[in-house]
């Protein structure tokens, strides 16, 4: 029997859902129990589905085949098509699910297939979730990781500069995150390009912290540009800041963080399969991947630390990219201001080269930049910190950003820094010896960051500082006087800082040869 | 800021859901991501809810909170109350959840607190997702098994039939299920009765399988009955044979396998909380475990069958429940008849004594009502099958059965079976030396059961019977055209039969002494 389409304007997400009304004559006949598996035909397509039951007529009436806006999108007819629907086999990828929630190695094939699958949307928002956690921790091999990246990779766009540019030697560099305040990619980009190497950055927004590369960028300028504006500005300015969202390089790996983001898991496999993909689909020859280490950042010991890079190493190595990974110091957020405007701002003081910049921002910009220039086969090794510092005291950084911010387009009203503020204090005379990433990003999201660009805090104190009680430890940025509160009110049950004697303060986890910037 | 309530008629099976306006100005301003968790605070209460961000006007308006049936029932509160929402903090248990999924042992407080949390509504569709997989397999020690029983136990309601009809001894029987047509349940139950023994079995609705008890009882009676009917009418008969849906017996449960099904996901720990935690919240005192063992069952060796016998025993035993396990032979369905109506037709047909009723389940139940009459501290060990047999042969069992039929409130027009027939013939000469549970199973489902209770298949053939090419396997029946297509299709893809020489006839799994019937 044929029923009529029509759109109903729920955004599920990346889910295809279908409103079938109670007394449909389908769901009373062939009896579909409530989040069946559907398949809808329309148009010489098939999708699946997942089915809601729905017993008002102003969302859909019992003729008419309700589809999600995801779902209408994908089907691309208009609406009052006529569209059939049937109970759906589940799709040809379960059976592999199962074998790995039982604990079995998957194939090349197998994880092709899941890949696939999920980037058709035929995955429910329940069975990515189970895919997430049958495949979390250490629970797939180096070789699973390597084909995971490879479907990722494969069910994408890839972009080629050679071809649209003429570069063959692409750089750019990533940070696994979990580090506050880490905006050091709105550094080393102008740096490199300014350098004269390619870095078409593209970067994404906040999924559990306060700020990403996106969010930041976007106090400044556009960065939802989509492919062909990117080229042009990548083919000008030899760089781009932009939000990798909308170039569907890796559309298995944007699903499933739809299902890891809410249930907060970041394996190391998806960890690796998700960056790696991304990199090497956004045409990025030459990597520097920072990994943080410290007792509250993702990382949080040289042995994990070590695991990990052998993991990153193994599959881009299989895959021809050239990675350099560097372990570096984690125990604390980087920068002052954490939240887009605050982050945009020091950002800003270190191209400017002014003196109130934050130190450790620029140091470990310019560390990173420095080895993404010796990528460039005229660099002698151990040259590069030199020439990113060159470039950088030079101005030619500021330049180089400006340039970049004008191409993209540059915020005619860039948001402020919240208007409401309050400061948390220090409770006890002594050194600031600990600095808890998870907390004070917390913190910063509760006051509104990043969906408020304004909002987050400034650290005032960092590790090793002398504090005396009552002194502002830092100062939290709000635009809603209920976010503030809700901040607040957290930063005072625990404030995500310690105060102790100097010799509490913890060594640096990766020091020495390690942590080889 | 205060939204107006709105019901939105969509039933998200036991997710709570809110719906808000992409132009809401709480959307806007705090920034809510789709499938954020969100806190509704309404009328004193407060749920979670998963965010979906609508942009029709019909669904919500800018200035008003929809939430979905589920939400609205359990908020209590009127169309047009006023109601806030604010981001959520994730459930309490959910950094135990993470726990398990990383592979840690969790404690009594852990799963009480998560049950408490799943119970309440708490949970997302993709929380669940991850509980159900990351407690999969044997990845719950049997400690974590019986607290998870004991706290899904503690968050329902519990039966009292001592107090409520004056037994204290109160028999029971289960299998844990997957072989097709085994319904010995609507057999044992009224036998039991006759005997004088409280038995107010409660059943569920098939999950996978072509037919659940509750729905092949409901070809017959009503089923859906309510608590105070329930007991009402077992005080009468001494028995009823419901669906245990209504009942609010384990809601965690419910909501556990309102995931599970979609993901066909069943472990032994999931199955042994969720069998025993309903058994024992429904009143039983005393339980008779029937567990298939077949190369196409839920359970496929006797190593793994005794690791599950033990696993039912120690919890069991912790919860003072006299338990008595058989492992049974699942090497093939039990009876003809798959699908409700077929199935009713089978047990209608043993009660009644027809001589062309299918011996396999009249023998099967005589031997687990034998083993539930030895539960009667007067009877005998070794003297249940032969009082079981008598009371059978007698017609007893038969009015037992027409009295709780009747009591249940008989169907005036019970369903027919289906009038579209397909037969799937043999397609070589030999004996039939193997009959896969799960593609009949699916076969029989794809024809239209449980949901079109007419439809399923008959078995003509069972294992070690003589075939000829060109004769029939089994028959199909359906009521609609593109289901009889669509089964007989799989049917002709693998039939689920393999006919051979006789010597390839497998033994029985469960023979012998530990095949105690």
């Amino acid at each position: 029997m044929n029923l009529q389409i029509r759109r109903v304007g729920i955004d599920t997400w990346r889910e295809n859902v279908a409103y079938l009304h109670r007394d449909c004559p389908v769901v009373r006949a062939a009896g579909f129990q409530a989040l069946a598996k559907v398949e809808i035909h329309a148009n010489g397509q098939t999708i699946l589905a997942v089915l809601n039951v729905v017993d008002d007529e102003r969302i859909v009436s019992a003729c008419e085949l309700g589809v999600s806006e995801d779902a209408f999108a994908r089907l691309a007819v208009g609406e009052g098509h006529e569209a059939s629907i049937a109970h759906a086999e589940p799709p040809g990828s379960i059976a592999a699910l199962h074998r790995k929630i039982n604990g079995e190695r998957l194939t090349k094939d197998d994880l092709h297939a899941i890949i696939r699958d999920v980037a058709q949307a035929r995955y429910s928002k329940i069975e990515l979730a189970a895919f997430v956690v049958a495949t979390n921790q250490y629970e797939l091999d180096r070789e699973e990781v390597l084909h995971l990246t490879e479907a990722m990779i494969a069910v994408g766009r890839k972009l080629d500069w050679q071809r649209e540019v003429g570069h063959g030697l692409v750089v750019d560099k990533h940070c696994i995150g979990g580090i506050p305040g880490n905006r050091t990619s709105m550094l080393v980009v102008p740096i490199v390009a300014a350098h004269g190497m390619l870095c078409p950055k593209t970067s994404s927004r906040a999924i559990t912290s306060p700020a990403g590369t996106a969010d930041t960028m976007e106090v400044l300028a556009e960065v939802e540009l989509g492919f062909e504006r990117m080229v042009s500005i990548v083919r000008d300015t030899h760089a781009c800041l932009a939000w990798g969202g909308t170039a569907d390089l890796s559309p298995a790996d944007d699903i499933l963080i739809s299902v890891e983001r809410p249930l907060s898991i970041d394996s190391p496999g998806q960890m690796v399969a998700s960056i790696l993909s991304k990199k090497i689909a956004a045409g990025s020859t030459h990597l520097v991947l920072d990994i943080p280490v410290g007792p509250s950042a993702k990382v949080r010991s040289m042995a994990e630390a070590q695991r990990l890079k052998k993991l990153f190493e193994y599959v881009a190595g299989h895959l021809r990219l050239q990675l350099d990974v560097v372990l570096s110091d984690g125990r604390q957020p980087i920068g002052r201001g954490i939240g887009p405007v605050l982050e945009a701002r020091d950002v800003m003081q270190v191209l400017q080269g002014d003196p109130a910049a934050p130190q450790d921002l620029r140091q470990k910009a310019l560390r990173l930049a420095g080895r993404m220039i010796e990528f460039d086969p005229d660099v002698r090794g151990g040259q590069g910190y030199q020439i990113a510092r060159d470039i950088l005291d030079s101005g030619r950084a500021l330049a180089q950003m400006n340039a970049i911010v004008d191409a993209q387009g540059r915020r005619a009203e860039p948001p402020q820094v919240g208007s409401l503020q309050a400061e948390v204090l220090a409770e006890a005379d002594g050194v600031l010896v600990a600095l808890d990433n998870l907390r004070i990003a917390r913190i910063a999201r509760l006051a509104g960051a990043p969906q408020v660009p304004g909002a987050g805090l400034d650290l005032l104190k960092k590790l090793g500082d002398p504090v005396a009680k009552g002194e502002p430890l830092y100062r939290i940025y709000a635009q809603f006087d209920a976010d503030l509160q809700f901040a607040r009110s957290h930063a005072q049950k625990d404030p995500g800082c310690r105060i102790g004697a100097a010799e509490q303060l913890p060594h640096e986890f990766a020091s020495g040869s390690l942590f080889s910037l």
